[in-house]
């Protein structure tokens, strides 16, 4: 075990704030990351502040984080993926049990026993896992992704999550060119799914509240932009779209955009609302249209996504900070103050005592 | 135009009563049905009480029912699809545009422009469109279905409502060998979702809240029933669908069934509860599962459902009443007091004035 140094919350109303945590040494498979930038999640706000306390309750201290990217800086005896000095990435999931069959099929996103990056009981250390806001990570190969050296490594850390996410269910339900596709809400999620839409060749129409959202969503690859206030533009889409990545964690009334799907349409979501939405089932009988959610993705599917990145010079667009602003960065998070995610230079945290 | 007996209501409070209604005389390519069997839906209930007001506002007098066995008594000159004497059958649609992209593509259950059965503008007689509860019907021979005549007649007319409603979201997700299919609700729709699910070769698993009716599911074909307040009992099967069809109007909770289902499962509703569901996006989340809805289905897969039962020697299970019980029957309807489906012997008719 080393002493790493990180940001950790004390209780769901602490602020974040600087302490150090024990990472345990590489084991034969495992790589030793040096954090170059961590991405700022809407995730790590909701499980920082325990507001998911009825499926994930939150064990503190709690060190968030799972957009992590950064260079290898250790390796067990083992490790032939990775050379020291290489570039590396880590997602959502740092561990699966390799044997069930969600994992034989591929599916590590979906195994029962993984360990998530952060706040999951952590099999090495007896402890939890401690997330990306922190110097430094150890992962089994497995779990660390290659990062094309074209990338801005600040915009990719976003990809580790808001990246997977948005692709992911885009490639499972056939996104792609003569296919109508819409993105609900611009933020850290909206504005990736805007990107991999129009990089996989569809027609994208972006749906935001917000008018001054307009130009950015153009600029970001949307063809179009509706006003998601104003039910006569809505309207002029109604059942027109073959698939709708719906990422608004916020309630909204998700009715309106089952409204817009072709027959044999989808709506998926990626957000999390806290409430139940309330979902007609008029709406979903006339069309026969699906409600669906999908979480980040395989260890593959997220490989494929970065390298896709590489080929399309896709990154997240990013406000980076240091991490003694992470607490602000919080607030502004939650005023969807922000274009469209923060990322912590973590050379910042070597400030710290 | 010619003068049909038919029950009719005439507001929402009113029971049904005998009544003489106008039908067109057929044209060149209509059939003229005597009807001798006729289903009783849920659907006709909620119309003729004007329950869905919001969505399909109720024109009296109404005439309902859509699910209509008969035998032709008379054939337009441009009719080569029947001959006189023929049996036939009538089901939720007697028009569609035939122009639109959804009937273009084999799909009239999703045409824009669709005249439902009952309670539909009528474009022949300026009126609104009656439905079955009646001596006859006139309908273009389009959207007349023939009938296996091995079939018994009585059990074959809720095979147009019910019975599509079940088998063409089975057909469309792929239930067959080695599927593991759940049916939530034993009525008139569910014992025709086990009748499907277990012809079709799945393993089939019939959820219910009453004890009372296991026997009769495990008859109907279930190999396995689950009682549905059991919390134990649902436990086992957590994850482990791969479609589950939801046949359950009544206020319910989507969330319990989303649980059971494996990765990439989907539970589709047919009935159609008149609150929105509350559905957690957690539970879609995890394991990229789809609720989805579906109505009817084509008229070419209605004619391959009604030969699969041929073939099948599928029917509902009836409780044959005669016209002047129709009331009486809605209030067992509504006590779930029917196994499955009551019928209306339309013979009953003659004695009226």
């Amino acid at each position: 075990m080393y002493n790493a140094k990180a940001y950790s919350a004390a209780s769901e109303t602490s602020p974040l704030a600087s302490t150090t945590i024990a990472r345990r040494d590489p084991t034969e498979n495992d790589v030793q990351i040096e954090i170059l930038f961590c991405g700022i999640c809407h995730s790590d706000l909701h499980q920082v502040r325990n507001e998911w306390s009825g499926v994930m309750p939150t064990v503190y201290p709690c060190v968030p984080g799972h957009e992590i990217v950064g260079r290898v800086t250790g390796i067990g005896a083992g490790v032939t993926k990775f050379k020291v000095g290489d570039l590396a990435a880590v997602g959502c999931m740092v561990d699966t049990d390799g044997t069930c069959s969600e994992c034989k099929a591929g599916y590590e996103q979906f195994c029962h026993n993984m360990t998530l990056t952060y706040n999951f009981p952590d099999k090495h250390t007896g402890g939890v896992t401690y997330g990306g806001y922190s110097d430094s990570v150890v992962v089994d190969q497995k779990f660390a992704l290659k990062v094309p050296a074209s990338l801005d490594l600040a915009g990719t850390a976003p990809l580790l999550c808001a990246g997977i996410t948005t692709y992911s269910p885009m490639k499972h339900w056939g996104v792609g060119p003569g296919k109508k596709v819409g993105v609900v809400g611009l933020g850290g999620l909206g504005h990736m799914g805007v990107k991999f839409a129009h990089a996989l060749g569809a027609h994208v129409v972006l749906f935001t509240t917000s008018p001054n959202k307009v130009e950015d969503a153009l600029r970001l690859g949307a063809d179009e932009v509706v006003i998601s206030k104003n039910a006569d533009e809505m309207a002029k889409h109604a059942g027109s779209f073959d698939f709708i990545l719906d990422a608004v964690s916020a309630d909204h009334d998700i009715n309106a955009y089952i409204g817009l799907l072709a027959r044999d349409g989808n709506i998926c979501l990626v957000g999390a609302p806290e409430k139940p939405l309330a979902v007609s089932a008029f709406a979903l009988l006339f069309g026969r249209k699906s409600l669906s959610g999908s979480p980040i993705g395989s260890l593959a599917e997220t490989q494929e996504m970065l390298d896709f990145c590489g080929e399309h010079n896709i990154t997240a667009d990013v406000e980076v900070i240091p991490i003694q602003q992470v607490n602000v960065a919080y607030d502004r998070l939650l005023k969807q103050d922000v274009k469209y995610r923060f990322v912590i230079d973590m050379a910042s945290l070597k400030n710290e005592a």
